[in-house]
């Protein structure tokens, strides 16, 4: 069995913002050389996201409207953890959103459908944070 | 280690459809071989699920209902993805079940819990749709 | 390829519960000798969860009320699976929150950013529950 691990880091300009990973993933198989096995891929901190879904600009509007309608930012007061910080909306999106995709890898590559791309989400942004990949496989 | 794939494929009769797979995925372990492992099984596809919950259509129905709530179909026009197409809010529960799920296998079988049974959750159905079951082990 | 199995058990005093066991998955590891590798921690049950978030109090209760908000458990009457049972709403909770998490193994530890920390999700809890550690790896 073969193993590989690889932080991929990120600054977003905005406090929320998608960015697609699926290509940097792809390179960490190649860099591999693993060719059946299984892709974890997490966010490292607890207010971001990885996740599949379509990579089309309105849907992701309207994802980002509707994670504001179910966990919504304002007013920072209604939470709790908001003493001090001000991203309690941001664990929760991130719990709505989930923290982690695992992909197989068949013949050297991710084995995806035909629009399933990763994005990694970051809900409380501006600052430098990490995903983690991991391979295991043969 | 060994590793196996597999698809299963899916046409459902109605727009929204939870489909019971747990015997096809011990098929797939049987045809494999494998003993001690993971399965992954997920969705092809971006408005889709793969989810593990109680096989009860009682609460199968509160599950749609409560996707419904949180995630409406109507009005089309809300959503800015739907332009030309209809299925926003199908990617928006899809979210919110989840993709795939990680199934331990042990001694040959999906490590499950008592009530613990995998459902395939269309979303977006009456067309042919895929998913992916991926063995790792030995 | 070595793999591991362990079941770890709960009984919580309240109906909803936030358990720590990043150390039990910890000590599962050192048991299992497993260097490199996946580690899946899933509820054996479909009314709880095990899920990443932080340690913290403030946005626990949070969480408590978001869930609540989002999946309420009362009146026990608005949901059909309540013939008899009680629990539709830990059902729901469960989906919101997930059933499983996925933890890359490095070099003989929990490969997790700063702030994350496992834990187990009790949503109709005062009874002996049960979550399954399955590891792979060498």
């Amino acid at each position: 069995m073969k193993s590989y691990r690889k932080e991929l880091w990120f600054q977003t300009e905005r406090r929320r913002q998608m960015v697609r990973i699926t290509s940097d993933l792809e390179d960490c198989i190649r860099e591999s050389g693993i060719k059946e096995g299984l892709l974890l891929c997490n966010s490292m901190h607890i207010t971001s996201s990885v996740f599949i879904n379509d990579n089309e600009s309105g849907l992701h509007r309207d994802l980002e409207r509707w994670m504001e309608r179910l966990a919504p930012e304002h007013p920072h007061s209604q939470y709790e953890h908001n003493r001090g910080e001000d991203n309690a909306d941001a664990h929760l999106k991130r719990t709505l959103v989930g923290r982690e995709v695992v992909v197989a890898v068949t013949e050297g590559k991710m084995d995806l459908g035909p629009w399933e791309e990763v994005f990694y989400g970051e809900f409380d942004g501006k600052r430098r944070k990490r995903v983690l990949v991991k391979l295991v496989g043969e």
